[in-house]
């Protein structure tokens, strides 16, 4: 694959994943969807059949990593560091991108969600804090959450930990599978079976932090969210940024290693 | 493909995807069925196997576009307009002749439905302006709803927007699926993934306009909608009604012109 | 295959399609079930992944037909009747083994559903008209759709008309599979997208008449119905029974007959 | 397959298993969990896609029995009993491990949930009967359930025939998996169909008994429970824990001797 088309489809995929990703969690949670309160369970099959429509357009030219923890696994398992920059910098793009468009698709509903009196509070809701945390509860809380994922408890090495042990479970899925399609690539059943791979981790291990899994998946949207002139929109949670990025790093790392000690 | 195989299919495959995809809006909507309530995750479920089904079962005479938008995209791809006419004939004819079904399928639902004094309101009901919108919202609504779509916010260029990136992201997967399966044509693998791909655009992009994607699928039952003679119906929505029919088609367009650029 | 393999096959498969069925069935609406209100996507699933189980064990043995509605169509399309009845014996033969084995999965269920005061009522609950029907509705009744469908609205003609549409949808994407798969025959791919088609018909055609569309999986059941020892069991609706053998039976020669038409 | 991989494959795959699935009971049931009231069709998937991830990383290692009554059903159906040992202690020690790390990855939610005074009471809660009973079923009672199963009506006989019933649906299915797929081992479509039928018995039979079906999968995470410095945990129900051992393992037994009547 030569670097313009690894680019291209990175850029291409992770914007799908972001797009969809993104996407279900503004349907569920904003104001004026057809699909508001639809459950965890929508969240959960949102977010996996978002992996499946991404890997699925984008494999034919980059072969679908869409998550830099991937692109590092990969890299130590095969020893070749080359494409590592062009991968990580389509999915960042990409993954900015599909949050933009995500805010175009929902632009009505962010707008209603966050000007709704019931929701954010009248003028000088913002003036007491413990209105102001309301607010945020119910109004700003839910938009941040669109577009990055936060902990239920916040605790760093609790949520350390809970990231890199739901990398693991991705990262491992996709590195024996090689071994499973006698090398034939991923193909359309890998990606299927990445997808519920996903689905999995986030029905099972998504409770705490929401599972990132995913640098580019949190920290692309997360600069959107800053960016975006979003009314009422609080703040973008920079103190807990650089969990949702190491965790699923080291995680990445964790996994390669396991492979090479019982795998390779 | 002979002409004839490409009508008689395409009437086929598009009146099982509405009969199937409406169905599954009047199971969870109307009165007296078993399904009420059954909420957004079994609109979405319904609509993406309403997708399997109908492609699995009319892929062999037509290859199951069963989407103008689908017909549109891959005639720019291969430059090839000849069938164009007969593939949406066989659309619209398929679509209306589903939500007809769809009718025989619930006609003791949609009368109770229709006719229920809680949920329309006893006699006179219609004379207030108040209760004229109460009772559109509980009845007529839910009705309509099972034809056809409808934005929760109405605004021109905001539902245009959400219908055109629904449709770039489902006619991006179908035109990439030669790239995944060497060519061997779309398959039964293959129309597993695009049902897939459906659920996720519902789940993840359906909550402003209720994901038309298919100027068929909404036009077709919209004539049947305004044909039947439903008591109590209320309108058709005529105005909105060009929405999902040029959103979806410039959906088309794009998503053939980005695979112009990405993958060809 | 041998008559003896295909009788063994029909009747483990058919079993299995009941006792799943069944099973899910008793599992969201029986008191004491870790599963109960757990909702009309439970029990489409629950029917889906039945078929799915029940066409994938039996296959090797008999082709899984696993209703008599689909040996019909086959034998009407390939115009070979000579294995009918053996199908079908082993068919009805299946069905009543798996709902016994229900009763057995869920004997304390049962028991405890319909003794317990709050349900059915204390002693003479089925002394007056009003308290006898609302300890049907919320006792008998859920024990009886455990074995057997019935209509929400109960009318022949439409419900006739509901079975006979649901069923054409089920036994025209049995036809074509052959075109689908290179004459491969069923295959497990085959199986799973047989199951995804009847969750498909669940979701989308089962509000009116919990969708039978099988008559062994309605008939069996009812006789076993008719004879366990259930405390305050009600009846069986055998003014009901003869629809949902009637109307699949119908359908499946439609479905013969428009395949003939379209696909021959 | 080397007696190390088959230890370090069993042990890897059924970690993941019991991470994955214990997990999603940690997620739907713990307080401060982002899933929590998912409900029952979250579990099940839940399950099913964790017995997928699992399958498809350990398959290449050790062919993914994960199991105890798998193994003990293929060895009677092989009639080579010399890697079963091997088996069994990768099964068990791994889902020892599972449970452990689901115990790391909801440490806070584990905390929270059983320190919370709405939940368990305030201090003296545990001093009277009543109050004792409702911090059970409350506090103590999801967090056992985390990690084993129990019965909703505790009756020795009648909840071993639940586990036999569940085991020998799934076993039956393992076994003709090799006649399925033309002798091309698991493979990925087997693992996705094997998990699928997971879902199933979840939805249809899993009401009475939580569906153990699997001893490894129960015996393994009550020891850890037993050994967890959890406050107030309560007992870890050591009554109860010898059925979905014994279940299961019959279960096995019988499905190997139907194989062996019917399909052999």
């Amino acid at each position: 694959m030569s670097s313009s088309d690894i680019f291209i489809g990175e850029t291409i995929g992770t914007a799908l994943l972001i797009l969809l990703g993104g996407g279900v969690c503004a349907a569920v949670t904003l104001k004026a969807s057809k699909a508001r309160n639809a459950g965890w369970l929508a969240i959960t099959f949102g977010w996996g059949f978002a992996v499946l429509t991404a890997v699925y357009t984008s494999a034919p030219l980059s072969g679908a990593h869409l998550n830099p923890a991937v692109t590092l696994a990969l890299a130590i398992k095969n020893g070749d560091w080359g494409d590592v920059p062009v991968y990580w910098a389509g999915q960042l793009l990409g993954a900015m991108i599909g949050a933009a468009l995500v805010w175009a698709a929902y632009y009505g509903q962010f707008h209603a969600h966050l000007t709704d009196k019931e929701i954010v509070g009248g003028p000088g809701a913002q003036a007491t804090t413990a209105k102001a945390v309301e607010a945020q509860e119910k109004g700003a809380g839910p938009v941040l959450g669109v577009f990055s994922t936060g902990p239920e408890i916040r605790n760093t090495v609790q949520n350390l930990i809970t990231e890199i042990i739901g990398t693991v479970v991705l990262v491992l899925a996709v590195l024996t599978q090689g071994l499973n399609d006698s090398g034939k690539g991923l193909g359309t059943l890998g990606a299927l079976v990445t997808a519920l791979v996903v689905v999995s981790i986030g029905l099972s291990l998504g409770g705490p932090t929401g599972y990132a899994i995913n640098p580019a998946r949190d920290l692309g949207p997360r600069i959107v969210h800053a960016l975006l002139p979003l009314p009422n929109k609080g703040g973008s949670d920079w103190g807990y940024a650089w969990i949702p990025v190491a965790g699923p790093l080291i995680g990445g790392a964790v996994a390669a290693g396991l492979y090479h000690l019982a795998f390779a």
